[in-house]
């Protein structure tokens, strides 16, 4: 963690594209999520004036995960308004993402939405979500996946884990959740008075089961064992690893709906739909078919590294940062590999419309 | 210059903002066309409909000269529409360049428009200006500075110099004068179509005087000297040397007004205003008050170095590239400060108004 309290709420990540490469299980999650997109987009009021629809992504990171879901946004979109009508497509993230790899991929991939529609237009705003990004009542619909459940700021130091969500100390456990419910709240007036009426939005964070469980207990237990291994040797001091948390935290079916209250009302937003659902696992099931431990191992660690690791580093003396992200995927590589099991992963979502009043 | 000939058209900035520290000449340039800015702004239509007013910024590099004169052209709406109404402003350039920066500069810099306007929202656009940046009929204002003399693509390889525009050679001259016809065209087609009607375009560039004179002779004599030495004590072989020179070139009022015929329209653009002026010389200036010729010297390599270097360097294996640049700075600030003289510019300037047909 970053010592400054005003700490971006998303991780720095690492540049050149590492989060395209290495994002798996997010696009594994944006991808399970596409019907619910098309249902939302079909349902978003399309005006006669001719004016681009406007769609925007918030917390887009470097775009490998945005160009399937915004590929479906369009194509629903079109089926409706046919092939002319100007879309333009706004990709959300801090000042210091790398939007250089983002414009890249959506000129060269082949799966850009670029590809086959020389009516789209995207552009970029590097602000925090947790202010304004948009003009009131300019967008149709909002698609964030995976982001939110980074915090604006550390709200406190977590002594005894890498994660909040796994702290003994309970004033800790309850300074962060309080952040959440306060960023919560924050993303979603933004985004109300970002939409246009009956615009949609559907978020996508890490969940918490409906019985309380926050996921990831086996990634938890091997960055716990690897963090007082490297303590252990010399190659973290206990001041540094005391340093090791990341300001992020999953929300429970009853987080997400704590603000809207017994109407399903907030800020002009109404409650369309709301789940907790198991993660889908494609390292899991990556193994499951081939048996191969050691691929099973490098693919989680390397997950690890581009979507968490750089986070905690950012804790860390810059000289000090490339040796214990590398130590830390290859400990956590043998891990993994040393015994295979399932990643419990939770993710909720939640569709939102933009009422008239 | 890059081998590959679908090179970008500006050239590979240095990260970190060092453009919007060094582009001190450019920042002048900027300062000097805001009475013609103001003018063209408070004659282009607003509808009524509140929907957001939107300005382009074409070839935004970094930033830091962007802000005045967008300030500049938000100031003269905010007269006409007042203070609620959303204006978005959008800047583009390629994918590569520094967004980041860009987006820093306009949360932190004291002169950023967002400081006194909390209705203005910034974003950005990462794609070349010969190809399709912004939906149709979507722009009230555009604005380009000192960027669209870069070219799309270098025709021919300079064998006589860095710059074409100082070539003895006539074949290659004549590729550079068709190559830079065709993107003018191409530019302002595009741009054209991204207009509203009525909506106005004032670009910048550097511009060749009446007489012929492409400017910058100075520069070229020390540049051509430093190159010459460098070659001379092995720091650059006569291969390396033979690939240093910038796909760039001025354009008189003649080139400028080229394709808009004896009617002055082109692709529904009217020409409303064109000059051919000497740019204001503020490291001169500076000089002509202080007589610090060490200072002077600095300041013009450090100029060079930001603007126009990184293109050269483009052209060398990464490894010699810091190297040269470092060597090429403290050479040209020697030449410069052994003996400081006026350094003469042009800039060409025009505005284009959309027309309703």
């Amino acid at each position: 963690m970053p010592s400054d309290q005003s700490a971006p709420h998303a991780a720095p990540m690492e540049g050149g594209g590492a989060y395209n490469r290495g994002g798996v299980v997010q696009a594994a999650h944006a991808g399970s999520v596409l019907p619910l997109l098309e249902a939302a987009v079909r349902r978003v009021p399309v005006d006669p004036t001719g004016a681009p629809l406007v769609l925007a992504d918030y917390g887009c990171s470097q775009g490998a995960n945005s160009l399937a879901p915004l590929h479906a946004a369009i194509a629903a979109l079109r089926e409706r308004v046919g092939s002319e009508r100007p879309i333009s497509v706004v990709h959300n993230d801090q000042p210091g993402n790398d939007f250089s790899s983002l414009f890249r991929l959506l000129e060269d991939d082949p799966g850009s939405y670029l590809r086959d529609d020389a009516n789209v237009f995207p552009s970029a705003v590097g602000r925090s979500y947790f202010r304004r990004v948009l003009p009131p009542g300019s967008v149709s619909f909002g698609w964030s996946s995976m982001a939110v459940h980074w915090l604006s700021r550390a709200p406190a130091t977590v002594p005894d884990s890498w994660h909040p969500a796994f702290t003994a100390v309970a004033s800790v456990r309850e300074a962060y959740e309080r952040q959440s419910a306060e960023d919560w709240r924050t993303f979603l007036t933004h985004r109300a008075e970002e939409l246009r009426p009956g615009g949609r939005l559907l978020v996508s964070m890490l969940g918490v089961s409906d019985d309380g469980a926050p996921g990831y207990e086996p990634m938890v237990r091997h960055m716990h064992a690897e963090r007082d291994a490297m303590r252990a040797d010399g190659a973290l001091s206990a001041e540094q690893g005391a340093r090791l948390f990341v300001p992020a935290l999953g929300r429970s079916r009853t987080a997400v709906l704590a603000p809207f209250g017994a109407e399903g009302r907030f800020a002009g937003l109404a409650v369309e739909h709301v789940e907790v659902a198991p993660a889908p696992d494609p390292i899991w099931h990556a193994f499951s078919g081939n048996g191969d431990a050691a691929a099973f191992g490098k693919r989680w660690a390397a997950m690890f590294r581009v979507t968490i690791a750089p986070s905690l580093a950012a804790a860390l003396d810059p000289a000090d940062r490339a040796g214990f992200l590398d130590r830390l995927e290859a400990g956590l590589a043998a891990r993994y590999a040393a015994a295979p099991e399932p990643m419990p992963m939770w993710v909720a979502r939640v569709v939102l419309a933009r009422t008239d009043d």
